[in-house]
């Protein structure tokens, strides 16, 4: 369920950013707010960071982190193209689900690789399920913000 | 581990809107969109709306369904001051967690009220655990616009 709950809002996210034409991706979200293209970096960043997370192997795109999680939008740190954006979206999505494509019901029970063994033994909640909810939750977060440039 | 995801989405709701006073709840989150007071009053009518959808009892506030739910902001309609918000709020999440500290695991997987028995027996994750988590992406969607209000 929480698998679906994530399939859903990237299902969502991919309807709301293919709404957008790569010119309208350069658009802030409010005016003096992030930019469109800024957020959509900053989810793959963010969903290209589960491999490690989860433990199924390495990012795709790890200079994605510099550019669209530790430096804030407008940093003067130069963007891929909108296209390459978009690319980055499908191949770090469509790699990420057939992972989860081979994970057992029990794996999504097990610890994340960001929690150590004692931490995980107080806080068994702290399983890879309990992440990828997280990352659901995060997209909508954004989402309710992208959907606010929509003309 | 849904109804964690839940009482995390409460508990950041609830400190995000508790940090503007009632007369910046009157703020746009951005020119011309949605007042944080609209989307206030619309996170409690969606909740409110849990206690039928989840077979816990009637609502509380029927009435922010016309406000805050069928109508836009803006619709003309007058709504209660923000203090009797702020109530309304601790009213319905207090009542719902009330109720949901009265839930064994198993009622989570059961069938909600919106969906029929013959489309429950074809889809069995319509369950009242689904209807959560959804809910808690719909305040996390709400919550990425209420941040761009913070000055």
């Amino acid at each position: 369920m929480g698998l679906l709950a994530w399939q859903s809002q990237i299902k969502r996210a991919e309807k709301s950013l293919n709404g957008f034409t790569d010119e309208e991706c350069l658009r802030e979200i409010a005016p003096g707010k992030n930019r469109i293209i800024y957020l959509y970096g900053h989810l793959i960043g963010v969903h290209d960071e589960l491999f490690e997370i989860l433990g199924l192997g390495s990012r795709l795109h790890p200079g994605y982190e510099e550019l669209f999680l530790t430096s804030p939008d407008k940093s003067g740190k130069e963007f891929p193209p909108v296209a390459a954006i978009r690319q980055a979206w499908s191949d770090v999505h469509a790699r990420l689900d057939a992972a989860f494509d081979q994970m057992k019901a029990e794996d999504w029970f097990a610890r994340h690789t960001r929690v150590t063994e004692e931490a995980f033994a107080r806080e068994p909640h702290r399983n890879k399920l309990n992440v990828l909810i997280s990352r659901a939750e995060h997209v909508a977060y954004h989402l309710g913000q992208i959907a606010l440039a929509k003309k």
